[in-house]
């Protein structure tokens, strides 16, 4: 039977975007170098320092997350140099492809997808390898719902004075907790499309004055990704090239509704909803994918035996309009992934558990409507 | 704790727009006696008979819908004349008091709130009253979620010369089976806010050839609504006055749309959704007010003893951002109404029931989490 069919997004990235960021980008196109552009782009910049919780500035990149993960190779690191990358997924893979590419020699701490790297691991590759000029790893991987120990890790690479910690927080950055200068992460990568519920097409990256000393004598060719250029049209309130400006006016949008609820709020929302979906498909006879280091911005669940993840994406896409995500390489078919973070409430967790519900008994999973439903109200009802 | 807020109106209207409609409206104005406008009246004009399968024309008027009834009364009647009101609540109510502005006297047929009037009791009024010029009576009374027997009582009239049945189907026209022309419906009144899923600001009258004889000879003052000027001004593809011309568009984009999904899947869509929150709150021990004719519309829930309905509506819209109506006049505080019509999927209809049960578990009524929602679940499971 034909029906209305809304579209609800609940993948990790992009995610929804609110419409009064929708409307301020649709506002008549403002010139990047004019002076009605000036104040946004000081505004922008500032509160970005509050959700990256640094007092470095942040660099606004016209692309995606990935160009500012090799804008932070191709900036810090010289042809030649070694760097340890935490391959545990699809996103560690990436670090070490763009090493890769520019003629960085990675070091892999290869981690079985699902688990989790430890402190000891990273201390143990540094001693290993003291010449390593950074540690490249993700606050979360995206790909497995696994969060890793930054502060920790933090700690270990802050007295050595020739290595640099990067991390990419591109779906991280404003849904859980990355304290930027307390953890000692000395570059951080973040996008527009995940928890700053923004359309694909900003990145966003913070240097600390150390990350600065590596810019000045890395030597990768470099030139649209060019930070010490940015750091300084930024003192302008500025872009190098140029801004991608519709973007900006809604990221100043989206950023005042973060400080208007409070980043604390958002990362407590988010944890909240985690809660729930986990306990969620745990009562629906379904097993969390991930093994330690539950991420609270994603949840990766296998799908049951003798059902393909993929059927079970399709069913809630094409019958129910809700988009969340597969699993990536080799988990394709095998897991799937509810996300939990940006402009996404309480109600759609709900509605996403309760079509979840619906798709695997079409699918002849055994499963009595409303068990995961009645365990999420549950928690839902902590509610302070 | 803060969190972030979403607005969902399940409200029986104003309900939500489609944002192609938010999109086509927010185009800039086109003037209403351009070449570029008449297509547009000339499509909506045709697309409106099908929603009201009528051959009849369908006058659009630059008013809510209670405009639309005062016009249905001023131009069909004179000084004097009696018309038989079924006032079964609210609307029934407005159908006297506008017959009572104008001069014309009513003829109450009252109805205790929630029941429905008999086909039977429309005959004896017709025949204690045979110089009635009319008969005044809703689709569903909004007020209390009854459907009256639209068809049996069209059956009645249709063969008095002298008696024209008009209907106040605002909330009811593209949400439940009204064949205006087969059913003998002399006068029917719509509004764009609900069904027809547009802001409020359009009132849409259809009638019959019977009914144009009785606006010729009809001598109540008149202006503004004037339906003979209308019916001129539409051959013309114009309205008499200025068009709303925005609404109209956005109406175009709604037409469209349900055309696209077709009047009778909009209209078993809705009876299901119906079907699963009426299942849903009695399963939670909660009684509907409606005692007989339930409208697939609306449901009208009373609340529980010892609550007050206000307090229900108030989390909902206050914790959980979530708009359904209280009740009106003296159902104030004892129910509350769930709207399951327009811009309304079965996400939405999950999600007010797992507020709903929350909200009363948070009122302290004595519910078990998820009681409603499986109902709810196991009726949306019967999806063909």
């Amino acid at each position: 039977m034909k029906k209305p069919l809304k579209s609800y997004l609940l993948a990790p990235g992009p995610t929804p975007v609110p419409p009064q960021a929708l409307l301020a980008m649709a506002q008549p196109i403002v010139h990047h170098r004019s002076p009605q552009f000036k104040p946004i782009l000081e505004e922008v910049k500032e509160d970005l320092q509050y959700v990256f919780q640094t007092k470095n500035d942040v660099l606004i990149l016209a692309s995606t997350g990935t160009g500012g993960m090799e804008g932070a190779v191709t900036n810090t690191l010289s042809s030649g140099d070694k760097a340890i990358v935490v391959r545990a997924g699809k996103f560690g893979e990436r670090w070490a492809e763009i090493c890769e590419a520019y003629g960085v020699e990675p070091i892999n701490i290869d981690i079985e997808w699902g688990r989790c790297v430890t402190p000891e691991q990273i201390k143990a590759a540094l001693e290993k390898h003291p010449e390593a000029k950074a540690v490249f790893i993700q606050a979360h991987e995206t790909s497995t719902g696994v969060k890793f120990p930054l502060k920790e890790i933090g700690e270990i690479v802050k007295d050595k004075e020739g290595t640099i910690l990067v991390v990419d927080a591109i779906s991280a950055m404003g849904a859980m907790e990355i304290k930027t200068d307390a953890w000692h992460l000395d570059v951080v990568v973040a996008g527009s499309q995940k928890a700053l519920m923004l359309p694909p097409g900003l990145a966003f990256v913070s240097l600390s004055e150390k990350a600065w000393r590596f810019v000045e004598r890395s030597n990768l060719p470099k030139y649209y990704f060019n930070f010490a250029k940015e750091r300084k049209s930024l003192a302008k309130n500025q872009t190098a090239f140029t801004a991608a400006v519709s973007l900006i006016i809604g990221l100043r949008e989206t950023l005042r509704q973060i400080k208007e609820i409070g980043l604390e709020n958002i990362i407590a929302h988010n944890q909240r909803l985690s809660e729930a979906v986990k306990a969620a498909v745990k009562a629906m006879g379904l097993k969390i994918f991930t093994k330690e280091g539950l991420s609270e911005v994603v949840t990766a669940v296998e799908a049951p035996h003798g059902i393909d993840a993929q059927e079970i994406t399709k069913i809630m896409r094409e019958d129910y309009g809700i988009t969340i995500a597969g699993g990536q390489a080799q988990l394709k078919g095998k897991i799937f992934r509810i996300s939990h973070m940006g402009y996404v409430d309480e109600h759609e967790i709900i509605m996403v558990i309760a079509a979840l519900e619906r798709t695997l008994i079409k699918l002849r999973y055994n499963l009595t409507p409303g068990v995961g439903l009645k365990v999420a109200q549950e928690i839902l009802l902590k509610d302070k």
